[in-house]
């Protein structure tokens, strides 16, 4: 039973134990994650924002590569959760004197950490560490590979529900490059799981996954047929950063083809809200107007960005906390 | 309205909403600034270094580029006042990945951050982002080019008001690299608004700038001539990162020069009092017995950083409480 | 006699001031530490992994080398006493402006900072610093050169007196690079003074120091003879990194004389435990099977190490409190 809890991301009540990706997440839970987000909207509003609920846990902050607008704002949501919060930039410690990555988290559970807030470059990292981790501590999936980011996704989630009301009975278009972005899967997952009409997604073809039919997306050759009638337009930053050889039209060529226009975002729906995951290619993949536009959400996910990750971290510790006094009595 | 508070340093009540520069700022203000470090200096001595002035309160140290000393100093300081603090080092961040300054801005103030202190290589940086912000956050310029240091200059004043009981009557003698000092305008200012005498300054013709005169200094030939009866003795850190080309005799010409010796000290007042910012070159623009002699405070001014730090942080938050419940009423 | 002070790691009542090196403390005040230890032991496993002994405290790790792993440890242990946190990595901050480490460590002092928490290159950089003090702070060596790492060998001995009672009567061998080890030297002076039997070291003849004789180890050539009847034996990590030269045998020639297999352990005591000071060369220096079998105590070693780091700096900080109370009466 052990084994099976520390594989899983549920404990044997079915509870938030690690949180992983939105695969295999109800969407009973993934509406909890955003009704406990709700719950902390209010804290970023008072003169003092702090809840006590993680005092005197220790949250490490795992990051294998670089991204300081995330470990930002892991590193604030533990703070206003009163956490004690360690960086910990593997590139710089003793990796690079040739230590396991399995001797390393050993070592940091050694310390009597509670939680592990994960970056790693490739897929399935989060999922290795939480397979060895010691039964009291949570990992969070703050990004791996091109595989998951699941808090970015349930924030993009909350953000839309803010906005709309519901998930269930949208349509969602995602535009760019799905192949490369950790988002995108996650997202898809997300938006299926709570109910979506259809989510469509749209990008040059060498920019698709070959599996993205099977995932719950519906693959569209037009941005303007993409567009014409939708709720919600995800954005996704052309990640030039990861790509390899001549996958791509120019730049030019791209924003005239996909690129989000305030006259393309006319097709939509009047009250389409459009979203993106940041950092932006103003010009790119997206048009500058329509960014600072009155349609855009696009800092509300910034925020929103704080309360989901306040949120994964109280529920996931609070399983942990219920599983250890059920073990005591 | 709006629009004009965002552009100044002082809200509509007169109160210090950013700290920017010394430029534009009244006597009264500044001694406002030096009596609250006062009440501050003595958090120092107690055994718990902590007041609760900004508990609850995210504080961002955005540094551009790196300087350990003046983030060290406004991270103790919020520390001191129980602000939760966030660095952001941003030649490793987003602005590599493209985005723009405005974009990171506008990132970590979604995120409800409280106050930004900004160190940037490029004159003007704070003062872009004092008037792109939203109107709660306030900003403290940490370094601006070759502009202004205004909390530099103010621990400055501070420390020759402890030592002098006032500014006013004083003659104040700076020397040395005045035109790549972020700190010597800032200084200048200070000086004649307080209402020193006079404000001496002498270094090579190269190392002046062109307006010198303008802004209130009188440039001397001779240090002889420029110490002859001086209170206050400021020494700068000689540059060299910041030269380009032939500007400069050579370490030792300049020593024998412009070089601040025991010897030359004697033709100052007795009680004259010797400053310097840091860091120090000894034996370059400044004798080695001098800094660790009985006339220097160069020491007292560090832990005077602290003191002023939490002054302007203080001010500048009390500025937006206050704004923010008259909002409410 | 304030000199005397400033010299010592004892204050003028015998208790711990500083904690430099092992060298020159009682057996008393060596089981005075780990008696604190343990009492702190305890605070890992409540929910609140804090204790208030160090509000309002500011501690400094001021490393002029990296290491995560140590910085990560003392900023855990600082934390969990409450006080507050000033990473300064002195590599980037203004020792590369030519400032003097002098003139840094009088900076930070004038910023009222309570402790230093040192990592230098050079042996003997924490005792310089301690000597250079002002009498309110305290310094903890967190390893100078391959000089001493004294809480390394404290959590050390603290492990095997939790597994074997007391340190009295028991045999302990250290392998490997004994001339390159900071822990090595400050491990056999706290077992010879805690009353071990015997302590034994193997090494390549170049990798161990030639006064090793005189500080009270015995030299094995064979490594099944020093392991016979061993109660304890410590690995070292094979540092690579430190070596110019041809000082060594190939990997596997080394691993094949001195490597602690599990065959070889069965020469050692039936309830022998296993130490290593990490980062771990699996299959170089230690079986893989040897670091996750029965006889391993690793990993409680790195829980104890924050145990040790907190009753350090709990010790030395009551020193001065205990002493600045006597002063004021």
């Amino acid at each position: 039973m052990q084994h099976n809890a520390a594989c899983s991301q549920l404990d044997q009540n079915g509870r938030l134990r690690h949180f992983l990706s939105i695969a295999g997440l109800s969407r009973e839970l993934l509406t909890e994650i955003m009704d406990t987000a709700d719950s902390f909207g209010s804290v970023a509003d008072q003169a003092v924002k702090k809840v006590p609920l993680l005092r005197g846990k220790t949250v490490v902050n795992l990051f294998f590569e670089n991204s300081t607008r995330t470990r930002t704002t892991f590193e604030l949501a533990a703070k206003r959760l009163s956490a004690d919060v360690l960086n910990v930039n593997i590139s710089t410690s003793s990796a690079s004197k040739g230590e396991s990555l399995l001797d390393t988290i050993r070592n940091l559970q050694a310390m009597h950490v509670d939680m592990f807030v994960v970056r790693h470059a490739s897929s399935g990292a989060a999922h290795f560490i939480a397979r060895h981790i010691a039964p009291h501590i949570s990992v969070i999936n703050a990004g791996d590979g091109s595989h998951a980011h699941p808090t970015q996704a349930m924030l993009d989630m909350f953000t839309i529900r803010q906005f709309k009301g519901q998930i269930e009975g949208l349509i969602v278009v995602i535009i760019g490059d799905i192949l490369h972005s950790r988002v995108a899967r996650s997202q898809i997952r997300a938006l299926t799981t709570l109910g979506a009409q259809e989510v469509r997604v749209i990008a040059p073809r060498t920019l698709l996954p070959d599996d993205i039919q099977t995932i719950g997306a519906r693959v569209y050759e037009q941005i303007d047929y993409a567009l014409a009638g939708a709720d919600v337009v995800i954005g996704l930053r052309l990640q030039k950063e990861r790509m390899h050889g001549a996958f791509l039209p120019s730049e030019h060529e791209y924003f005239s083809r996909y690129g989000l226009t305030e006259q393309r975002l006319k097709l939509a729906k009047s009250d389409v809200i459009v979203m993106h995951p940041g950092p932006i290619n103003r010009e790119v993949e997206i048009e500058s107007r329509v960014v600072d536009g009155d349609r855009s959400v696009i800092l509300k996910q910034v925020s929103n960005g704080i309360a989901i990750r306040m949120a994964t971290m109280a529920l996931t510790m609070s399983s942990h906390n219920q599983t250890r006094s059920q073990q005591q009595k």
